[in-house]
């Protein structure tokens, strides 16, 4: 049978998940966590529930990707490294080019090197997990699935600023969008759910997690996204700011003696949204424990739900209608309670909340009240499937061989 | 008969409106532009049509005053100053304090000079020129108008962003919003037009002029402004970039080899917009006229409509819901090709546009189908009789006693 695996590379973990097609089941899945750190762990899940954690000094990139493929084979989980027969990486940043996944050559992984300026945290790390894969398992075709690729084809109506045409020619300054590959799952499940083809609906994809997205589906293409040029812009996030007034930074600097822009956008980066306003947490989870006794947890709470609404409704106004609005990621899947304070605010849409419904934690599931004419859903996300599939459509199409 | 004299100054020109209360018939009005250069211009027009023009070398802000008041004097349009019973000036940055209009005392005129952070190329001047009246009508009442006290009392959710909240609290880190003067009359006069009190209406007025803003009125009150901490952010301006993410920055900086962050921003302001996209023109005139030969210039304008078009949806989802929405300013008053660009994308919303109707430059008119739920109205801003109103009402509740 074969496999195909998914890895989803940061700078200090190394996520993957092991999927038996074309049944897409997942046979185990892990994580090296801390890498370079004295307490870097490694552990791994296996399909029938049990796991394997080990704790072990300075694990780094390439020692972690052996673990990995060794584990698989002395946990038995494979009988052969050779019934891998495909790895698909999440890189992050695609730029203008890729518009779709592709397979790993020479020139693509320089093409994927060369747009780091875009994402400096991910691709180097992203490029790197690719050639330790080509080294440890030379013969298996590797696929790139970019956060990005999705949004490439948005009209240029949204993804230019309006800023300098040259500063687009010259140095791509535009927006690129993050998340594509849990939107682009999203939406086609939704689609396969309401059994209808994607191209025929218009949907509202939230991503709600730690980082957080939202992007409009016009008849199958996505046609905007709330992140910008970086995942910095957009809603208010764990510790990103979302939107700001650029007039703020040169102002802020001064106050706080900060010279160097870089360091202002740090704190927008990692010290705002909901952490900033809360002056708690970064997690919803607290905020909505401390609600009741801390007028700055509920503030977060509000601010959050409230720039949520605002792009809903710029999208549905974008599109000029809504069939469905579907939550998905962390906070999308889970938080009823943030659910239920989105969805109240648009019943002039014709958007509703059944309450009982609604308290699902991470199933599909349909949330709008029966008959209504915008279908709220939830939709687990499946990165990694996206990822596999992707894997599986490349390959298909340019089978190795060797 | 009483007068009242509106004041809005800037830095190069001194605008003037001398209106007769309580008819509220302007009498004259005039401007002196290019302040301080070798070609400064002195203009007044009376009620008859009748102008008077003059050039002078370099007249400075006091002897532009000392000029406007004799010539009042010497072509008969006042038989004496003392007729002037209230001036009223506009004042850009009202910070949190002033959340009216108010009567100037060395208190409050402390206050708007210190200020001047918040707007400093008005503020300063502003206060200046109400010194110079002082020292010239120094028995008569100066109120100050301030473009953002109609912002002041927006709900906290609406005027924090989503970043460290000690910097609201220490430096005043918020939105402020512009335009409110123009807003706020506009507002007014759409619930007189209906017939219906303005605190029973959800509007939304589009001030679209070189700079442009828009302001959700619920219930009276105007709960959202698309400008920001400064008049750069929102919506695509003539020259103005409205919201980016604020990562470009750092990378436009460097890529353009700009040091210092504030060189940046005045790119944002002054280089960008209509002028920066279409690389022609901040004049949307001068893009409707190459539209059909330059596809920079159509995308300028299909760029404005859709920021344009997103806010309005935005807002729709704020207030949940919509009773009317008004076009003011340069371009709302006198594009019907903007207006029918932004119209035709908001069906879904029963937004609606009569085309012969829409042929309509500055003035007063419905545009919507008759019989259709949303009213889309043209309402020509008057900023000026806004500013002698609150001169009325303030000086009506506290006599001057002299």
């Amino acid at each position: 049978m074969a496999k195909i695996l998914a890895i989803n590379a940061g700078s200090s973990t190394l996520k993957w998940k092991l999927f038996s097609v074309p049944e897409e089941t997942v046979i185990a899945s892990g994580m090296v966590d801390r890498l370079g750190l004295p307490d870097s762990v490694f552990v791994i899940k296996k399909a029938d529930g049990t796991k394997y954690k080990e704790t072990r000094p300075t694990i780094d990139a390439k020692e972690a990707a052996a673990m990995v493929l060794t584990r698989l084979k002395s946990d038995g989980i494979l009988a052969h490294l050779s019934e891998i027969t495909g790895i698909g990486h999440r890189v992050v940043a695609g730029g203008e080019h890729f518009r779709d996944s592709v397979i790993i050559t020479p020139e693509t992984l320089k093409e994927i090197k060369d747009l780091s300026e875009y994402a400096p945290l991910h691709n180097p790390t992203q490029a790197y997990y690719i050639e330790v894969f080509q080294s440890l398992l030379p013969k298996v075709v590797q696929v790139a699935v970019f956060d990005t690729s999705l949004f490439a084809t948005m009209p240029k109506v949204n993804y230019l600023y309006s800023i300098p045409y040259e500063y687009y020619e010259k140095f791509g300054a535009r927006k690129y969008g993050a998340h594509g590959t849990s939107h682009r799952y999203v939406a086609n499940r939704t689609a396969e759910i309401l059994g209808k083809p994607l191209d025929s609906l218009k949907l509202i994809t939230l991503h709600l997690g730690s980082g957080a997205s939202i992007t409009a589906f016009d008849h199958g293409k996505a046609i905007d996204t709330s992140m910008g040029f970086t995942p910095l812009a957009g809603i208010t996030m764990s510790t990103r700011s979302g939107d700001i007034d650029a007039s703020l930074i040169p102002f802020l600097m001064r106050h706080l003696g900060i010279s160097d822009v870089q360091d202002f956008i740090d704190i927008l980066n990692h010290k705002s949204g909901l952490l900033g306003i809360s002056g708690l947490s970064p997690d919803m989870r607290d905020l909505d424990k401390t609600k009741d006794s801390r007028e700055r947890s509920e503030l977060a709470l509000e601010i959050f739900a409230n720039r949520v609404v605002k792009y809903i409704g710029s999208y549905i106004a974008e599109m000029n209608g809504i069939d469905a609005l579907i939550f998905t990621a962390g906070v999308g899947e889970n938080s009823f309670a943030m659910r239920a304070r989105i969805l109240k605010q648009l019943s002039y849409f014709g958007v509703t909340v059944d309450d009982e419904k609604n308290h699902v934690h991470g199933k599909e599931q349909v949330i709008s009240k029966d008959g209504e004419p915008v279908k709220v859903m939830v939709v687990p996300t499946n990165e990694e499937l996206m990822i596999v599939r992707d894997v599986e459509r490349l390959t298909a199409k340019s089978p190795v061989t060797d």
